[in-house]
């Protein structure tokens, strides 16, 4: 197995909508092709990687660096005693001669070829990524289902109480049992409204998290915490600046119920300065850190060993990022599950067409690879790469 | 004052040396112009900047996002009320739709274009920047000289101790009186010979300082600190990774000379974080954080207010890259210092040709701006983008 050529592109996900911190109306992304060699039952063998929203393209770093070295690299160096490719090896590959440090930008870039890396080798072996990743890593054990979430609750011109409810509506008939919306674009009087209009379609505290993405300062997180904390609501979503693990760790003294974070966390050893310094709770708190923009799989299993050294288990991730690559990673090895977005950021957000979400659950193809072939907008996009 | 053009090159700053963690082999860097409409005494104003080494160019990154940003945005929005480029509005328009956390490479990006917006508003302010910093935020008061000490002692192949004795003569005789040796990248008995051989050379533990880019656990370090702590170095420099703020805490509770940190941390909240938890000791130790290399001079000065209500003087500031930005910097804050290259990296590397250092100290020049038309070979690069 050698991989013959890489390919990119960049991909609009604009959108109008708003979070507290930024707009998307120029919101890209990377798409990356992994072509190889190999062929299996006369298909060539593709793996095909993305990053998640919010952070950008990749072009420029792709082409600068990653995608070069995994090309200069001696193609058997790449490979595992099976002859497949290894992520691992093709990990230390890309971040030769790149300083400790720095985790931003590079971690999307490698995030997007890890991606694409593991939908080849999953292909190559023939087995969806789920159970390879439960037969190499988890003793054979996976869920049968995965715990998803709509999020959704954005802020966008000429949007009121109705379309919100709409929104939140349109989430259930879906299938989807919890949703989540933004907050902290907004006066408190006027969100703590949005969120009354909300629990009066989702019915109660524990199907609504809601999300500031990093926009307080910690007396506004303190102020707006005490006003939500008799809701009991699922979560309370980036409250601070996610560097800021003191203010985390002060906050987590005063609001009781569960608080998410680590989307914008981009390494394993950031992570670690949360669950060092963040002040989280390990029986309630909720980690969001998201694979396709923090190095890929290669890194997530590094973080995922600190966590149960630090006596945190997997079931406490629910990764951002609403993508397959984390579903399958959610499934195979038991995370507590995974982000979705049913009606933004096509036609990356949302999961395989013929897997509907029931219940709030939802399962996976038996696809060899990630399952991209099963997502009519996505794999249209995606096939015309390689 | 309008911005009609940005350009930006990259640049080779590739190297046989080698520290403990990476080669400089493939290393490069970018260089920008920001050219302006304002003529001063018949002249055009352009302002100039470069990423120091260690990080690679950001041609993407500036060409997909930052300059893209600065050159949408409406002039006046860009200029401060006398109508010069306010470099603090500058960063706005270039941060805007960025998300919190991921401080690395776009950090970059932001840092050499901000050098380039301070080298052009000092140039049509009519001052030399050092001048316009200590004007505007130190009361006017700034250092006649700067302290500085020379960074080399890398590991090369064929290098021998006699090679690195002839290294560190050479610093001595260009007016060096301390320097500073990688170790890390050897065995704890080689490096302790290469160390002696130094200090042979140099005369006393306070004229030397060592390095070991982040390339040590632990249980190194504290091996490592125990070995070196009777020879009382100048600093035990970036022992552990630069994000595993406990372990540096442990540290500090074993090893008693300063020890030194911070060139890989892009941003004021990763700064804090340090400073928070990283159990350094503000008598003594040493923050080596990177305008250039750190979203610039206008986050530099967010760090300081950081450390100032922290404790900490900007004395305890020599920043890493040995680049006349942070030189200025040095003079016009009134921090500890500054990094210098004599030998390497060129041609970043050094100072103005006709500011030599004399008993480890250096002047600035009287040139508008930066300085960069008063270093050759430096100068020989920027003239031709703009």
């Amino acid at each position: 197995m050698r991989i013959v050529a890489i390919r990119d592109i960049v991909s609009p996900i604009r959108s109008n909508i708003a979070n507290a911190y930024i707009d998307f109306s120029q919101m890209t992304a990377s798409v990356v092709a992994v072509v190889t060699d190999l062929k299996v039952e006369g298909r060539r063998v593709v793996g095909y990687g993305f990053n998640s929203n919010g952070r950008y393209a990749q072009h420029g770093l792709l082409n600068e660096r990653f995608v070069k070295r995994l090309l200069d690299a001696k193609p058997v160096s790449l490979l595992d005693d099976n002859g497949l490719i290894d992520p691992a090896k093709c990990w230390t590959v890309m971040m030769a001669n790149e300083k400790p440090g720095g985790h931003g930008e590079r971690s999307v870039a490698v995030g997007v070829l890890d991606m694409a890396l593991w939908d080849a080798v999953a292909k190559a072996a023939r087995v969806p990524l789920w159970k390879l990743l439960a037969e190499r890593y988890n003793g054979g054990k996976h869920d049968s289902k995965a715990w998803v979430y709509a999020a959704g609750g954005y802020y966008y011109p000429g949007k009121d109480l109705e379309g919100l409810k709409d929104e939140m509506r349109h989430y259930l008939n879906l299938g989807y049992s919890c949703v989540k919306m933004k907050v902290g674009g907004a006066s408190l009087g006027e969100d703590l409204k949005r969120i009354d209009a909300v629990l009066n379609i989702v019915g109660s505290g524990d199907r609504l998290a809601v999300d500031v993405n990093g926009k307080f300062d910690l007396p506004t997180a303190l102020e707006f915490g005490r006003a939500i904390q008799p809701l009991g609501l699922r979560w309370y979503e980036e409250p601070l600046d996610p560097l800021d693990y003191l203010a985390h760790a002060a906050l987590s003294t005063q609001y009781g119920p569960p608080i998410a974070t680590g989307e914008n966390l981009f390494s394993m050893q950031d992570a670690r300065n949360l669950i060092r310094h963040g002040g989280l709770r390990p029986d309630r708190d909720i980690l969001q850190f998201d694979p396709a923009l923090s190095y890929g799989l290669v890194e997530y299993l590094r973080t995922l060993e600190m966590l149960k050294a630090s006596g945190w288990s997997p079931r406490r991730c629910v990764p951002h990022g609403g993508h397959q690559f984390a579903l399958n990673i959610a499934v195979g090895l038991q995370c507590g599950g995974n982000e979705s977005y049913p009606q933004v950021f096509a036609p990356f957000g949302g999961f395989a067409d013929d897997c509907p979400v029931v219940d709030g659950r939802v399962a996976l193809p038996d696809t060899p690879g990630i399952g991209f072939e099963r997502k009519a907008d996505l794999w249209s996009v995606m096939k015309e790469i390689a």
